[in-house]
């Protein structure tokens, strides 16, 4: 991400800063490890994985605005708009999401004919999943009253949207570029949905648990926002139980075989974790 | 653009709001053009254009934003975040973007072979335009200090960025999208390219002479933000002058034939236009 000859030194600064900061890169690894599990083996679904990292990225800058949820840490480090200020903060968002399509746009002359219909599905998946169809639209809500006034159905509606839609989009990027069918892809999605439910739900329960050291964002914003979540409204032992009942079921909606062993030790990790 | 069961209607609202509102269309009807000129005659430039105008509109949004140029009107009613709030703002934005390329990536079924490479070479060419290769790197320049202690050339490089990439991008995925070879293309873009900086210079001229009424958008901006450009440096007659200088010569770079007619006639408009 080296900035070209004209452009801003300052933009590419933060974008590096954001995208190349210490993180478990957990969304493009599920991208990658369901690419392989449908038997993929090139390397064709590195631009991909990088693009959903890209958006991930650009989705915590804007999360992390003063804004939007007003967050002074971001993986272990100032956010991007208390080390660049907020103009540059939303830019380098807006930058990382439209660099993330040009990222996924820009394949080998060689491969256009191949692959040019699966990578363009990609790019559909994605944004469907980066936009109204999951992020921005759980974010919206997580805004709006609902996040405080509502129940679990609306938790884990705003959760779905926020953070297991792009889990199961970027595992569903990798299943349909390692050329799994329509069936498999369901399946691969549906269970990523579900670990990303548990993921969310294990991020909450850090969130009231954790210092910042380890965690490398503030604790305890939720409850000083009066957000609820999951272990808010259960308490955290009953939602470290929902989530460990949620990983085994989504465990056990993946294609049977070795070959889905890394994704079931990555559902494990997501509610084993402790960052 | 409905809003779906379990989105948020605000964020539907503002999304609305800010593309749908009275506005000149002016990319996407430069990238229809440039299909027909080449000899398209379907209706598969549609989902292009009405992805440019998204990330055009997008664009607005966050310039407008409070940290940006803080601008209050826009295409003739209240900018997004005075109506809809920052916070919605900057996710309207986000969403138009991100809905482009969602829009562009949804091809029917039965197209997917022929077009799909195609298409996803408009995804690349329009991502580079709209981020870091265009728009977003202009807006960042637009923001540092050479917007104001630059000189013409800096100006140039800012509008170059800022205006002219997406225009050239948009005629350039019309042609691309009607089948044109590369030189053709090439010919295109360069013309898009100059006709686009003359429309900024324009641009300019029109926010130091035109009422808020007929330009539909807080004129007299530049001037109060200090902000250098080409009418300020050399005066509103010599810019009109240059304006005018260069889409004679964009008509002059456009592919010879009766089929460019209406391009030659929508170069001139750019710069008689008065708003």
């Amino acid at each position: 991400m080296t900035c070209p000859p004209g452009a801003s030194e300052r933009l590419f600064a933060a974008m590096r800063h954001a995208v190349l900061a210490p993180a478990k890169r957990l969304r493009p690894i599920l991208a990658i490890t369901a690419y392989r599990s449908l038997g993929g083996s090139e390397r064709r679904i590195y631009p991909v994985a990088a693009a959903i990292e890209m958006l991930h990225t650009y989705s915590l800058i804007h999360d992390d605005l003063p804004c939007m949820d007003n967050d002074d840490f971001r993986r272990g480090q100032p956010s991007a708009h208390r080390k660049y200020g907020e103009a540059t903060a939303v830019l380098t968002g807006d930058a990382l999401l439209t660099l993330g399509f040009q990222v996924i746009g820009t394949i080998p002359e060689r491969r256009k004919g191949a692959d040019a219909a699966t990578i363009l599905e990609a790019v559909r998946i994605l944004a469907a999943a980066a936009g109204t169809g999951g992020l921005i639209t759980g974010q919206s809500l997580d805004l709006s009253g609902s996040a405080r006034t509502g129940n679990l159905d609306d938790v884990g509606r705003i959760h779905r949207n926020k953070t297991a839609r792009l889990i199961a989009a970027a595992m569903d990027t990798g299943a349909l570029v390692g050329g799994a069918g329509m069936e498999t892809r369901r399946r691969i999605r549906d269970a990523g949905t579900l670990a990303g439910e548990a993921f969310q739900i294990i991020d909450d329960v850090l969130d009231r648990e954790t210092g910042r050291e380890t965690l490398g964002k503030t604790p305890g914003k939720d409850a000083l926002n009066d957000k609820l979540t999951f272990p808010a409204l259960a308490g955290t032992e009953k939602a470290r139980e929902t989530a460990a009942k949620m990983v085994t079921e989504a465990k056990s909606m993946l294609p049977e075989g070795a070959t889905t062993g890394l994704l079931r030790a990555m559902f494990d990790f997501l509610i084993t974790r402790a960052s």
